[in-house]
């Protein structure tokens, strides 16, 4: 019979950014009892996930030991670490622990999944201490980018886990927990033995810089404009939010939150206690009485998505605000890899008004929520552990953050998603690869990632579509002539007349010469008319579309 | 009778990067003589133009004028600038002018759409005229990531015009022609009226580096490393291919060249004579046999182009050859906005092989190929033109190269894509606006932006395609049941079954209540049943999606 071992599972966010889900269990081998620290999602892109709505990691392999699951922990409000609660707590029905801001938002999601958002336990930070089976677990705060983020510190029977959670090293951030170090000698006293660290900054070669040192850049940018000034940043960064907000007040300026994430995230700051002296905002219906040389507009937007505050006030009106020549827009954020045309799609629309768009390209105006290769190392020295477990980055990250450890003289490991490690001794192994993947949240439907409706999407957006409809009547004779239907495609190719009428054409050519076996058959029908279909396109059009091949058949 | 006017007219390029084609016209209004400069395409992506091969500008203005152009210059051979030429020149159909290197590109354009390559004629650069109508135009050498790229010194009634092309100011570039700033002086001497100018970098803040700064980073980066040295860059920058595969030489490696692009740029340039002194090359055939520490190659794929090479060789074997741990990856090159997604695959990929990727994070191994910010003052203050109008670059571009004009006491006007300026007078006017646009290939043929191609494609990827076939027989009565069929949705959803059954017996229960008057008219049977499909898809998946109705009508 095996010994009790303690073991590690990340089904997301080890080999990617996004969608985080990690698991700790311990006991013996197929018998741990288990825990879940965060559970994420990932957003779609058009080039792989075309009408998607949500991302989650496959939970497949952790549902199907639901019976084995404790609880889940839950490190931060943003949406990759909280955002599939909601959609997929039916599957593992336990507890859910956070602080009291996060708790609050991962109630809401809870709730507006028909789930019971008393399922969602606030609890305070360490010293307190929740047990879930062998494990116990504190939450301890850190500084990122958003309100009470927390690293987790895991006791274990073999030894003490420090799960970071996203983290930086912000000794002023404006809001919310500051670095403490004698916090953290407190925790690591005792030996660690193993840290799972957060990896997305690794590349990022200087140390970090606080929340703190933005003000007075800010407040002079705001001070020097003239016309109406507008920022946006990520709605859940409340520090950010304030330190705008407070420069607008500075410069004599009404201030107006525009999107819905925006007001949001400040109820839900004042409700969970988190958020006390913000400075007093005005309606969107006030704001259109106030000049605009005396407001400014704090809106959502800041990755160039379509529907939010600052995309609609490109294209115009928004709220019954317009901006115009001479107005000044702050992106006091950063541009994630993948939405810089959207960004930029909105940086030429307000060029064309005459506005002002000042970016983030010196620096002055942003800073990152995470811990930069300095910060990092520093805490691998702080922590001492027996071993480090990079997470949180893509594959590039996790190898370059291992690389970082050993030079600093510790064991490290790479374990992406599926790796489950079994961390019981002092050199981590790898246990067994556990089959992982993505599930895709599509309109209200949950789909796994290879059913196939993503990629026939795709081949439909690539190739066009065409539908061929024959009716063949009781003796298996066509009836009347095939018709096709084309979505997606040109309407004429090379023959200068229309493509339908070719493709019909050709059809009705094969359908005139087919033998009686052909057409008594459903599946030789189809196969013969989507070849002929392809060809004949391809010689019209230089495209083969998709073909879907409708046989009705008259019986009677 | 109106009098003489010279007239300027972005067709592409001017609000946007790529697909540059510049008219330039002299005469009474409305009769006057045309030159086109450049004729380029710009590239599809996933989220507007799905399926699209190549975007055109829209021509038709010029086309309809066809007969008042007198010939077409390009200034260099990147595909922004001379990738339609093949494409449309049938649309235009005169005398096409390039220095070698360039015609040699313009001409393989020509003969592979089928027309005479012998309207390229390749030309001399200044002080060689070409006599064009009203104008006279000459090539002026101007260093660039393409061996001779060329601005255009043209000549008219009312001044002469600079037009800069894409250019940078680099005393070493390697190959070709370099920064001569005696030329200049000697082009500029008689006063210059008008100077159409590049404006990518103009928020780069920093004077431009030149390419031979490269060759010391990189010979020590190549000389350092111990596996295979695997280097990527533009197949066109053939000083880079120069600079990376003498530091393969350097560091007693064999250089192999992979990709096809990379191969016919080589051949370009030794047909064209620019290229005169390539280290020696040896075939991927050659390379399998050679040991991996005493090798490179220089592979097509810098943007993540996922059939290029270094793409291929992140996926497994390619030509023989295949990756693995110690090796190194240069991207000599920087990612263009875009792009990131499909370059971070690749460098994840190699991540995962245990492959040493190093990016251009730190500007060592990469130049760019446009004049920076002070550049373009130097630049301004050397010609000291009667008016700056800036070209190539999107909105925001333009807008900053007006104001940097400005704040070196020129006039300047921002003339985005169908604005023609009268140039006539000192100070420049907008004379008209005329429609311009996108043209798409799209296979093998050209289809406009707004013909509804694309939008229907982009709508079936976003919300799949259901098919429904009703089958209606000579009385106006259903025969059989309607059929549908789906692509691209979730096969079950709420009612956990077959979605396309509930849809099926939904629109059954529709046929069996419809009146003779619906059932009489396909439109009517058409919308009902689209809006049916569309309310019993979002019950039951949340997803309205695309419909088609076809009705198969029985008639004797």
């Amino acid at each position: 019979m095996s010994k009790e071992r303690l073991i590690y599972l990340p089904l997301g966010g080890a080999g990617e950014i996004g969608m985080n889900a990690y698991v700790y269990g311990y006991g013996r081998e197929g018998q741990e009892r288990l825990i879940l620290v965060d559970l994420g999602v990932t957003f779609p892109d058009m080039d792989t996930t075309p009408g998607v709505d949500l991302i989650f990691a496959d939970i497949g392999w952790l549902a199907a030991r639901a019976d084995r699951l404790e609880a889940i922990f839950i490190t931060h409000a943003h949406e990759d670490h909280v955002g599939a609660v909601g959609h997929l707590w039916q599957r593992l029905r336990v507890p859910v622990y956070a602080r009291p801001f996060t708790a609050n938002h991962a109630a809401r999601k809870m709730q507006e999944q028909g789930n019971d958002p008393a399922q969602v336990k606030p609890v305070q930070a360490w010293p307190e201490r929740i047990k879930a089976g062998p494990f116990e677990v504190s939450f301890l705060p850190v500084s990122h980018s958003i309100p009470e983020s927390a690293g987790l510190v895991i006791d274990t029977p073999v030894g003490r886990i420090v799960h970071t959670g996203d983290f930086k090293l912000d000794p002023t951030p404006v809001l919310g927990d500051p670095f403490d170090p004698a916090l953290w000698g407190e925790v690591v006293r005792a030996g660690v033995k193993v840290l799972t660290c957060d990896s997305t900054n690794v590349f990022s070669p200087n140390p970090g810089r606080s929340e703190a040192s933005l003000a007075p850049a800010i407040r002079q940018l705001v001070a020097r404009s003239s016309g109406m000034f507008v920022a946006t940043t990520f709605a859940s960064n409340i520090a950010r939010l304030k330190t705008l907000a407070e420069a607008g007040q500075a410069a004599g300026r009404s201030v107006c939150l525009l999107g819905r994430a925006m007001r949001r995230m400040i109820e839900a700051g004042v409700e969970s206690g988190v958020l006390t002296d913000f400075p007093k905002t005005v309606s969107p219906e006030e704001a259109g009485n106030i000049p605009r040389e005396s407001l400014m507009l704090i809106v959502t937007g800041s990755q160039g998505e379509r529907r939010a505050a600052s995309a609609q006030l490109s294209r115009g009106k928004y709220m019954g605000l317009t901006l115009k020549e001479g107005d000044s827009f702050l992106f006091s954020s950063k541009t994630i890899p993948g939405n810089e045309r959207g960004v930029l799609r909105i940086v030429n629309a307000y060029s064309e008004m005459g506005v002002d768009v000042i970016d983030d390209g010196a620096d002055l105006y942003h800073v990152s929520g995470h811990a930069n290769r300095p910060d990092l190392a520093r805490i691998h020295k702080l922590i001492a552990p027996r071993v480090v477990v990079p997470m949180h980055g893509e594959h590039r990250h996790l190898r370059e953050h291992v690389k970082l450890a050993e030079e600093n003289g510790l064991n490290a490991i790479v374990a992406p998603n599926g790796t489950m490690l079994d961390l019981t001794g002092d050199t981590p192994k790898v246990a067994e690869f556990v089959e992982t993947g993505r599930t895709y949240l599509d309109g209200s439907v949950q789909i796994g990632a290879l059913d196939g409706v993503a990629r026939d999407r795709i081949r439909m957006a690539l190739n066009g579509h065409a539908v061929v409809t024959v009716v063949i009547d009781e003796n298996d004779e066509p009836l009347g002539e095939p018709w096709v239907d084309l979505k997606g495609l040109a309407e004429t190719g090379k023959s200068n007349v229309p493509l339908a009428d070719i493709l019909e054409a050709d059809l009705e050519q094969f359908l005139g010469r087919a033998s009686e076996d052909t057409l008594g058959d459903d599946d030789k029908i189809e196969d013969a008319m989507r070849r002929i279909l392809r060809q004949s396109a391809e010689r019209e059009i230089g495209k083969k579309p998709e073909v879907t091949v409708i046989v009705s058949r008259l019986t009677t």
